[in-house]
């Protein structure tokens, strides 16, 4: 029997996604679906649903075996009364590998002082020798699944990884430390600064001009986790003295960032336009598919949100 | 009894080595030793040595328990016939490293596209996503230490790596192929192609026209293993067209690379000054503190030369 698959996320997604789902699906082994945006809600059997998508109310969708949501976060539907049928979130590969490749780039980048030959075609043999990665002490601030997962790769490449949080953790091959002493420490050792913490109002503004000179002179700031983290007037000072020597910023308060911010023409900034974490169409699809499958086989679906827990 | 170390590498070796050697000795324990460059033959103990050094008869050595070489080459000491002492190699994991480290940097450089973003800091907010590693095919030309090294880092970041070599290998995650038709298979699937091969007659250009034009159209390469391995005069045709989208080389026939070489002016080619595979006085003084730290301990020596193959 063809199996019913609604897309109820908003509709500039479907022309996103319906050719990766489709993908996806078949790849999975399952050819006998029909995947639109218009199915008749009892006949519904899965669907695909994002915050402030196009359905409310979910108690027309009586034989709906899951609800699959195409982000992360749950917050705006997990709550809704009408919310029957078990809910997914999405635990998206793409996201996080895509965000290692961005930040064990841009640490090599930085390392291996790339720039000065990026810019420097000048017929000057400059040979100056990086040191190892493991002379290079780098921090990563936050800890969660992105955090660990770079720290295990730039530990993996050998470099001095030491990393925050608020609270106490204990990752492998990394220094991890915690609290007001833990991210001076943590801050003080940083040649290279990583920012991978949420956005909270605890974390606004923690890299504020107190703490950028905790920063050892020199030091270089990447940030791909949130724009809040950063007090910008602080850093551009702190860029301008030289005390920090650059910063690779993919994520800004506004964005796409103003044309005249200017974080674009500093000489010590390069600005990246959020490209180092993003849902992947591809990998989310496959995620989607796969617990699909899963229904169909009846076995347990995956990644879902405890009511209780919210998450 | 006081340890007696004579340094008999060439004179401009001296400045650069004393210090680290000093200090590894130290951290490895070894506190009263004499390293000098002259010490009378009788008394000393262990000899760190190199081709064309000043040491070229080693029969007053008597009581030297190891000649260290400070390089990997062996070819102009081992056949010296008053060599009576054994001899070590240098196996520099400081070597090794750099070149993983410089590798995995320039793919990932390519892979990400960051050149767009350290060149294009004018205002325009460009969200093109990059594929995932996992998407991107990485072919190694040279499976011996370094390119095997280098393929484990790259795949351990998921890139899709083919690794080809003249006679078979079988590495963990890479897909190995040998011989004359491997050759065409990993040259047709390169998106970005690393060459590690080493310089022997049968390599001389290898990368010539007819195989440039294998390499799919946009591929990128990256040589940091031997200038002769490719036809410059040919790959300068190829970026001209496009076929090739970037060339980032590390090695050169002519080295430093001369200002007015072709290379330097090419839009599509980044030059680095031979920094990728460099003997690194501190991790190879390590190397030799651990080899006299076993000598004194009566432990067996590491990286010793087998006389009869001549490595």
């Amino acid at each position: 029997m063809t199996i019913q698959i609604l897309f109820a996320a908003q509709d500039p997604r479907w022309p996103q996604y319906e050719g990766p789902l489709r993908h996806a699906l078949e790849r999975t082994g399952i050819t006998d679906f029909n995947l639109a945006r218009d199915i008749a809600p009892e006949q519904v059997d899965y669907m695909v649903v994002a915050p402030n998508g196009p359905v409310q109310d979910f108690t027309p969708y009586k034989n709906c075996k899951v609800a699959m949501n195409l982000w992360a976060g749950v917050e705006n539907i997990i709550g809704n009364p009408t919310l029957h049928m078990p809910l997914a979130r999405m635990v998206d590969h793409g996201l996080t590998r895509g965000m290692v490749e961005w930040v064990t780039g841009h640490v090599l980048r930085h390392h291996l002082g790339m720039d000065a030959h990026i810019h420097g075609q000048d017929g000057k043999w400059r040979t100056h020798i990086p040191p190892l990665a493991e002379q290079r002490r780098v921090t990563i601030l936050g800890l969660g699944e992105l955090g660990a997962e770079c720290g295990d790769a730039l530990n993996y490449l050998k470099f001095d990884v030491t990393g925050w949080s608020r609270s106490p953790k204990d990752l492998p091959g990394i220094r991890c430390l915690h609290g007001e002493d833990g991210l001076r420490e943590a801050l003080s050792t940083a040649e290279i600064l990583v920012l991978l913490l949420p956005n909270t109002p605890q974390t606004e503004n923690l890299l504020d001009a107190q703490r950028l000179a905790m920063l050892p002179q020199g030091a270089i700031i990447i940030n791909p986790g949130r724009g809040p983290l950063i007090d910008d007037q602080a850093l551009l000072e702190a860029l301008d003295t030289g005390h920090i020597a650059h910063a690779t910023l993919d994520v800004f308060r506004t964005e796409p960032l103003p044309e005249n911010d200017p974080y674009w023409s500093h000489p010590s900034v390069t600005v990246t336009p959020h490209i180092a974490s993003e849902t992947r169409d591809e990998t989310a699809s496959q995620v989607i598919a796969e617990n699909i499958r899963r229904g169909e086989a009846g076995e347990p679906f995956l990644h879902l949100v405890d009511p209780k827990l919210g998450y």
